[in-house]
């Protein structure tokens, strides 16, 4: 018996579940692999012997349809970081152990940089130790800070989401004839490329977000009063789109720097977003009405406005992945080389996942403008077709359907 | 000439480019008016003489079909409230020269409570004076707190959103196995009708909210406590949704009270949502991980997932009130009756706008639970058709198109 086990980690996308339909599909109609099953809250499921039969499901495509479109990871998550196997080799030994119990020759392992390392350390483990175990990542991440893949599934989704969001609040705002801020606070603690992308709510010649603060750039209070001063001189609704990731020349958090001094009646500190740390001081810098907007959880899990690319391209990784591994591939992560950006074109390829783990890709200062507040046309350029497409959700009861597997 | 002056006012909804849309159908095929004119900003435009010819637009069936879809108010809006004019009848003046300068003998103004109080002392003002000038409310709010209206424009595709946005936080809060809390908050200071709407996530048998507090049940706190630890010992990740306006036995608001000792490094006041307020209770009584989420201006602006609903029947509403003013009908507001739940059967009406004007309509309290952190089977009735069907957004470059008037 040849079998395969398929994970989930990390923070949840849109498209986690359409990359593991992907692997799915390609198990369904191939001869290699004999059963499939999921470990339930990624390696952890792994190392508890804690595995779902996914058997059934693979065969049911209906069942599968809406999966792809269900947002978040059907099989749970973790935030498991595995220690060196010389270090402490206890949790491998488990993992072997499920593996051997269950025939798993096969492990596809979804999820971002900490899952990426999970699979170049395991995957030595095996090599060194002379397991028949072959092991391939499949990327994940809304922050799009993975090395060596040119854009990361469920970032698409999320910047469609950002962009369209952008786009309705500008018209929100733009309503009353008074001097008012709203500031949106966009995800992304070291990669501001989620931030960057509330850009894309120009893309029909709407004015977009007014000012925009990537977190690759030192954020300085007073230049950042002095350009809402300029704006707000010239239209009086501005929106403004902003990392919570930003920090300042100390290279502390804005969102720290700002609340350090606030406790609540209790004594505890107030725990701020930097757009409302900032909100606190255009108040008192300017005085005008101001409004803190956190995209929180919604920026991930919106799959009602899922880019139909993205999806798409996370289900094609997922059967890369089991092409991959299935052709006895190990250590690697499937990954997305762009070709031409217009015509957008892209290959999927494989890509030694050393290189990925514990990399971080960030914003590359020549596409922020020099006045460090909006980005250039070449990340427009790049952007652009990541967003493009919408996918025919399926609604009951006037909300999108979706897939529970437990 | 018998000119038609339409304005919209007050917090920006989905729906209400929907009913402005509706009059300007209305007054496309009518040989009743002449031109048609917006003011700007409100009634306000109609003091300052501030009008946009909407003539052209008229003769613009995409434009108009676009408009339809784009949210917040394309005429802009205000929060101006008219004083009696027995007290001060500069403003009614200046008003009344504004349609005598431009012929207008018909006024359509689409808004909230405050529009409506408008509607009501102007007409008066107009009937007393005997100015052939005849003036017509168009219902819209998301809070659906209008009286005489089973429910009010802007609201179901409000709910839409929230339901479909609760459903996909609650597949991401639900990947982890530790215990974990996310408070969501919702619009609604005096009603929380859009709070109950959270229960419509539970639709297609998904979990919903775990906990719903509504603004009109006095809020307190070790209740509030001692729920989230019965519920956190059947299961780990929790949602709650609450009112941004839940208040305390005291009567203040919960955001007020647990904010109150909080100041930041200048020594100003933090200004927590209500969320925000409970994250910190719950961070000190219980412990474990927990997060705010606001659902803040997207839960009015998201007109990418409005309900179809609720925009048909806006539209409905704006040639309701169309009819209405042009058959002479004054001092009213276009509304809507309910036949029957299931089918769903609707009837279009005109009320008294001065039953409408400065009445809350608050949920009933026999459709909230009787241990208060719910809601019934007859809320579930009265919501669900509001939410149903969806609307085709055409998308450009990857975003919706909108319309922009200026």
């Amino acid at each position: 018996m040849n079998n395969l086990l398929v994970a989930q980690s990390g923070g949840p996308t849109v498209a986690i579940n359409a990359t593991l339909v992907g692997v799915l599909q390609g198990a369904r109609v191939s001869t290699k692999v004999d059963k499939v099953y999921g470990a339930k809250n990624g390696i952890e499921g792994a190392i508890n012997d804690n595995l779902i039969d996914l058997n059934e499901l693979i065969k049911d495509t209906q069942a599968l349809d809406t999966l792809t479109f269900t947002p978040s990871s059907a099989l749970g998550s973790c935030r498991y970081k595995m220690k060196d196997w010389k270090v402490d080799d206890e949790p491998y030994k488990k993992i072997i152990n499920t593996f051997k119990k269950h025939d798993i020759k096969y492990f596809i392992y979804i999820g971002g940089n900490d899952s990426m390392d999970t699979v170049d350390k395991l995957s030595e483990y095996c090599r060194v130790n002379n397991h028949d175990i072959y092991i391939m990542g499949g990327p994940k991440t809304v922050d799009n800070d993975l090395n060596l893949t040119d854009h990361c599934p469920g970032f698409g989704s999320a910047a469609k989401y950002i962009a369209t969001t952008i786009s309705e609040l500008e018209r929100d705002i733009s309503v009353y004839d008074i001097p008012a801020v709203t500031i949106v606070e966009i995800m992304g603690r070291n990669a501001g490329w989620l931030t960057a992308a509330s850009a894309l709510a120009r893309a029909n010649g709407g004015p977009g977000p007014d000012l925009i603060y990537l977190c690759e750039n030192v954020f300085d209070y007073d230049k950042f009063i002095q350009d809402i001063k300029d704006k707000l001189a010239i239209k009086p609704g501005l929106i403004v789109a902003i990392s919570e990731g930003i920090k300042d020349s100390t290279g502390g958090y804005v969102s720290d720097s700002m609340s350090s001094g606030a406790v609540d009646n209790f004594g505890h500190k107030y725990i701020a977003g930097s757009a409302r740390a900032l909100e606190q001081l255009v108040r008192e810098k300017i005085g005008c009405k101001v409004r803190a907007v956190e995209l929180s959880l919604m920026q991930r899990s919106a799959a009602h406005i899922a880019s139909e690319t993205d999806i798409m391209e996370s289900l094609m990784l997922g059967q890369k992945a089991f092409d991959c591994v299935v052709n006895n591939e190990t250590g690697k992560m499937a990954a997305i080389k762009r070709l031409s950006d217009n015509p957008y074109r892209v290959e999927f390829t494989s890509v030694p996942v050393s290189e990925v783990a514990n990399h971080e890709k960030i914003v590359p200062k020549e596409w922020i403008t020099p006045e460090g507040n909006d980005v250039t046309e070449e990340m427009m350029t790049y952007l652009k077709p990541l967003i493009m497409g919408e996918i025919n959700i399926k609604y009951e009861n006037g909300i999108p359907k979706q897939y529970r597997l437990y």
